[in-house]
């Protein structure tokens, strides 16, 4: 038996296409594995505004379209026709953070939570600015809010707690969560400038036009922030964590750093402190090369737990963007057969 | 609302005692959170023979008597009566392996699972010579067949999939998987002869007293066996993994090795071969320091996923023997709450 879900997603951009690219290659192995078929009734980007289906989107055609433009005649007025009129079972949030407000990732989540339909997010945003209310809706309306792609893309981070790791004390964690600051840091050790090192990174398309995101340690911050509101149970707010970033390291340092066998990365910390919170943390730390941190190249990033009852690492080799859109897909499997 | 559980332990050495000292450490935490209480109502090992009291053992005592022995009377005929006695809810198999017939252990799994018991392994000769009849019988009486504890001790690499990672392609792992073979590697690269480092290893516990299991690769080839079979459906048997130990490196290769910035672990592989089986070895490989394989020291062990959306490595740090009870505890929490 194979049930058919309506799927809307907000966002176009790479991750929303590889989303529907990557959902396009799993369709048989949807259908076949776990009974699950869909149609993208819901599409929504700056560009094409909300735009809504009930039939079904011809996804291929979507991909292959310049602008990814849906047919004529499916524009809607605002989030509330496009959920009512894609009759969205599923809402996939792939719109890019803000990480001041979480807005309006977090007000698409609420309204198809609100309209009965799951709310998965790739967006960060909603994690670290309405965890609690969002899940508490979700459970009050016998829906889920899922967001594994939100810290190392589809990197089974939160999806291990509590179901992998129940009745576990989680004490504190440490890792490297931001691609761009290591390859940054990287490349200069390999003799660029800060400067070019940045420009070196935008070409390989890991680092965004406006890198200071990146490089201020903002970006590692929000997900520190989210791991320790979802795993810790911390009240923290992204304003909290005490934040430093790469840009006052220069080229000399590090590779003086190197020289003598240690090498800067930017460590993100969290610990629970005996008062019963959490104190977390982003900034360039100086780790010896036994350290396994210290050898992670590029885009790779990890994480080191420090449980009661053994050190756990997780680590993410080198990920393309079908990391993220794989996130987006689990979460699908996740809340559709919860 | 507090359900009460009856469990019954086969083995009663460091895992099992071990399992009782945790279960008694987490008992509130299990009541406030899961809603899960336990008697220990069966305990049976070669020394005790078989023990069963309805009324629960006292288990604080029962870890601090000399022995470890169960009050008198409680002594039964044999596995039947042993289960029908302590009306066990959950049996947890952790006696030493057997790992040419999988047996007794595979007996005491059926026989729990056939008397509507949930059966937990720590024990990998069952996954290795009986996964599928086991998990087929779990099923028809409707009740669990779990065994993280059977490779990286409570490190979730079972229960990882496919609830962690729902319609992922598992094309291929390798990891270290053999504590003792790392330990005594290490020493040799510190300067002690081969059999110096396995002294080394039994004196600081990790090495047992009869070290060949370990050190001929049989230890890490029924691990990669149990992870092949129940990961990528293999149909694979132990004999069918080529295997090699660490017996014939000499010292003074394993120092060269380490001079040249290279250093020889045993590595455990699987992979999935164009045919549609699945190829799988152990034996030593010569590493490069800048594979994260090669900088784990001692007993930390570490499995590295091939899957087609992104690479993932899991590593577990240092484990005691804690961690391999906490497996057995997670897999409790699992089964009752599935």
């Amino acid at each position: 038996l194979i049930r058919t879900y309506n799927l809307a997603l907000a966002g176009f951009g790479n991750v929303g296409k590889e989303f529907v690219r990557l959902m396009l290659a799993k369709r048989q192995l949807l259908r076949t594995q776990y009974g699950i078929d869909w149609k993208l009734t819901g599409l929504a980007s700056r560009t094409l505004g909300w735009c809504a289906d009930p039939a079904g989107f011809d996804a291929s055609a979507l991909l292959e379209a310049p602008g990814g433009s849906p047919q004529p005649g499916t524009r809607v007025a605002g989030l509330q026709d496009w959920l009512s009129k894609s009759q969205a079972s599923v809402l996939f949030e792939a719109t890019s953070i803000n990480r001041e407000t979480g807005q309006p990732a977090i007000d698409h989540l609420r309204a198809a939570l609100e309209a009965g339909a799951h709310a998965i997010s790739a967006n960060k945003g909603p994690v670290v600015h309405a965890y609690h209310a969002l899940r508490e809706l979700a459970a009050a309306r016998g829906r889920q809010f899922l967001f594994e792609s939100a810290v190392m893309d589809g990197v089974p981070v939160f999806s291990l707690f509590p179901g992998g790791l129940p009745a576990v004390e989680l004490r504190g964690f440490r890792g490297l969560l931001n691609s761009t600051s290591n390859v940054v840091l990287t490349e200069m050790e390999n003799g660029l400038s800060f400067d070019d090192a940045v420009k070196k990174a935008q070409q390989i398309g890991v680092a965004e036009t406006d890198p200071s995101n990146d490089l201020e340690g903002w970006d590692a911050a929000v997900k520190v922030t989210a791991l320790a509101i979802v795993l810790m149970d911390a009240t923290l707010k992204l304003g909290e964590v005490e934040r430093t970033g790469i840009r006052n390291l220069t080229a000399e340092q590090v590779r003086a750093a190197r020289a003598e066998g240690k090498r800067y990365k930017l460590v993100c910390r969290a610990r629970k402190t005996p008062a019963g919170g959490v104190l977390a943390s982003v900034g360039p730390e100086l780790l010896p090369l036994s350290d396994p941190l210290a050898l992670l190249e590029g885009a790779t990033s990890a994480l080191q737990f420090d449980l009661d009852v053994f050190g756990l690492s997780i680590i993410e080799h080198k990920p393309g963007v079908v990391a993220t859109a794989y996130g987006l897909l689990a979460d699908f499997i996740r809340a559709v057969k919860a």
